[in-house]
């Protein structure tokens, strides 16, 4: 017989399906990609233009701003940089903390400024780039910085965002500290991949250095690792 | 043999795909909808806080708007409707005219109030929530008056939305109408749709009453009808 798709020939025992469930998984394709490109419309038509783009100069959205953020840190060495331009009803729309702050005779609603702590301010400026953009260029370090940021203003798509970024990312050699980042900051997904990784080089978890430091800093997290791979050894010992 | 995917037996000249064929287009599927998925999730992050949602009482993000948009018409009984409030930089980012109007010195960037002519009071709300929300109720008039708005303020993506919804509506009936309305206003699939139906029953053309009222308001379009038809008789005639 021949296969309708490669249109190389093919035995009894390599039969897939028939000519009508063929059929019909060419028509679901095809249906899939024009939903896709429906939805990428959309969100082409949903982005906002920016007030700040991190790789470009000066945005005419900045002209309507109505708040504006600074970095502010709490170490000794004070650089002070230019505060970001934004619109309250995008931070409004994209954060529930932003929108409790700014519906609130809080502070920043009154003075039309929100002072963002101990964050640097390119980590800042991409964070309200992918508020109005949801678009945002990762390295290790960044994802690791903006997840953060996300998960404080509970910005859930930017923290997946990162989430997906990191799992990516995640290997032996890095996991423990992947492990102990994801347990800080409730991310779960993250916090599987790291465990079964560790799980499987257990053999060479103890002469890893992060995992002494996390020994000194952080026992409980440990501990989890270990019962983590008590059970799995329980449950996959052959029964007598 | 069986199908893989229904199950059944099939014979020889049933055959659809080899096995490899079949495996590799569930993965793909697999992935179609995952990537669905994710554009769903950033459609749903992209959306903004609607300033007026046409089905729901007062809306948050009202309290920070900084334009107001009102009806108007040049009709002469003048029934006066509460302004519909918005945000210049939602306006700016979704449509080009409006960005001009609010950029320049013009008067409605001065005043803070923008006027909109000869439209209702509920299109001016749907077309503003869909400014937000990428998001419409249509029925036939809706998104007639939509698509006019869209041609307007040169917004592309409700336009196309308002163009599908009609080409989905359109039959032999109101396949003249369509085709002068979407002549008007520049809806090239729409137009195209129109005049192929209008084309499958030309016997039945001269009889229909928005055909006579054409051909006084508008005889030029009634004149493409005929050379259109023309080119697909001569197209289809069987050669000698």
């Amino acid at each position: 017989m021949w296969c309708h798709s490669c249109r190389e020939e093919y035995e009894d025992v390599d039969a897939g399906t028939c000519k009508e469930c063929y059929e019909e998984a060419s028509e679901t394709e095809e249906e899939l990609k024009r939903e896709i490109e429906d939805l990428k419309a959309k969100v082409s038509f949903l982005r906002l233009c920016s007030p700040i783009d991190p790789h470009l100069p000066a945005s005419p959205s900045a002209a309507t701003a109505d708040i504006s953020l600074h970095t502010w840190s709490s170490g000794s060495d004070c650089v002070v940089y230019a505060p970001i331009p934004a619109h309250k009803a995008v931070l409004m729309s994209r954060s529930p903390v932003f929108k409790a702050m700014l519906e609130s005779e809080m502070e920043e609603s009154q003075s039309g400024t929100i002072k963002i702590a101990d964050v640097s301010y390119t980590v800042l400026q991409t964070f309200i780039h992918y508020l109005y953009t949801a678009e945002a260029l990762l390295d290790e370090q960044m994802a690791c910085d903006l997840l953060v940021l996300a998960e404080r203003y509970q910005v859930k798509h930017l923290k997946v965002f990162c989430e997906k970024f990191m799992i990516s990312k995640v290997n032996g050699e890095t996991a423990v500290m992947s492990f102990a980042f994801a347990h800080r900051h409730n991310a779960g997904m993250l916090l599987e991949t790291a465990l079964a990784l560790i799980l499987d080089n257990m053999s060479m978890l103890t002469a890893r250095e992060e995992y002494r430091e996390l020994v000194e800093k952080d026992p409980r997290l440990v501990v989890e690792i270990y019962e983590a791979y008590l059970t799995r050894q329980v449950n996959t010992a052959p029964r007598e």
